[in-house]
């Protein structure tokens, strides 16, 4: 493993998941050399914590590390992979994006793959990657080799996944993350309209997350959806009215609830 | 505290909230000295395990007890409202539903209120009451301090609460849970039909919950949608279209996240 730490890396990128990367493959030994970002206050700010040269100019990429992990919006990715790839030859080049095909590297890189830790990334937040789950993938057999190692000094999960599963894990992740999250948001407004603090759906929020460690989430359901309780969804979304987008998913989600459990 | 266990207490109802509850007071010493239920497995069930009577007729219910908590689904609470109140005109009779107005009782019992434990309760999974918010509501002052003395007992987070008040919490709480789990279920079934374990989510699931404990939900939000990222919107679409009920999902929240972070 302790040699692993001495590839030199070079993050293409300094958003959420880069950030939360960056630090930990920092705190683990790794060397990063350089940073990248279009902006300068992210690759200034994350290169000062991981003790890092930064440039926001792809021409000054450094083409002596040995892996280029690129995590850019997916827009952005496909645009500048040929500028990203230049002149790499000889280094392994990963991203780490859930949708993204390892193939859009054919043709620019010769050795690569896809880095993907499955985890919802902040800023604000430094995670600890001991239970994230990292999928792996590479053209080459020896570089699946050198991702495990590197991915296993952050984390006891490290997989082989193909990019049709990971593309599965990135969609069931967005279900299960970004749009529960935003059910958080839903609930933070009504509180707020009602004045009434959001810390008190705290207990809720985690038992809600917990008890689908122990049951399936279709036996963990209640509410008055699966009740089929009209009296009370009837009542909620009269309680609605006012704000029809809040509505129209309280109408939906509840339909889903009583479709799925009622099939 | 002490003596306020000795109070005799009955459940009006064997469902999820009853066992979970039921199953704490006893376990805290108080006497729960009857179960009703409308079928006789659940009450004989919740009764064997906390040493009570149990009956599956409203005539038969005692009207020496003190304290009846009354845990029916709401369309059946109002409907038997009267039958239950009959001949306890001395004891404290509440009912446990948050979207149920304390008023119901008006005319039929002269100590009436409300205990409102905000969770999500499943049989299969007993819970520890101890963060559990109870919100409380009785129409006289010496109740009120009755059910928080109980309540006080199982949580260290006893609240008073109006009826309209409660209907926001619970309004709230469904969206915090019932429509979160929902989200469970979807990545669950997205899962399974990619035949990937759903146990890969838990972290991610973990984490998403975990995080609105530090940041608002609204800064917490990662994902395509808040990225405004078409393209990867677009193939998840793409992804769902053999399945039109998750599609018209995954559109109308997308939307919702989108115009709730740029608006």
């Amino acid at each position: 493993m302790t040699e692993n730490r001495s590839v030199p890396i070079v993050f293409i990128g300094a958003g959420n998941l880069a950030v939360n990367l960056a630090l930990a493959l920092h705190q683990k030994g790794f060397d990063i050399v350089q940073v990248y970002s279009r902006t300068e206050e992210p690759a200034r700010s994350l290169a000062e914590k991981i003790n890092s040269e930064w440039t926001i100019d792809l021409e000054e990429v450094t083409t002596q590390a040995e892996l280029y992990i690129v995590s850019l919006k997916d827009s952005a990715l496909v645009e500048l992979f040929p500028q990203i790839a230049k002149g790499k030859e000889r280094a392994l080049l990963v991203h780490t994006a859930g949708s993204i095909s390892m193939d859009v590297w054919v043709g620019e890189a010769t050795r690569y793959g896809v880095l993907y830790p499955m985890q919802t990334f902040s800023k604000q937040r430094i995670v600890d990657f001991k239970e994230i789950p990292f999928f792996i993938e590479a053209n080459q057999r020896e570089d699946v080799e050198l991702l495990k190692s590197v991915a296993s000094v952050l984390s006891d999960k490290v997989f082989e996944a193909d990019s049709v599963q990971r593309r599965s894990l990135h969609l069931a992740a967005v279900f299960a993350c970004n749009f529960t999250n935003h059910m958080y948001v839903l609930t933070a407004d009504l509180l707020e309209k009602y004045r009434l603090p959001f810390d008190v759906m705290l207990p809720l929020i985690d038992e809600t997350a917990r008890k689908v460690h122990e049951l399936p989430p279709l036996a963990a359901q209640t509410g008055p959806a699966v009740r089929n309780d009209e009296e009370v969804m009837n009542k909620h979304l009269e309680m609605l009215s006012e704000w029809p987008e809040m509505k129209e998913i309280y109408r939906l989600l509840s339909e889903s609830i009583a479709a799925r459990h009622h099939e």
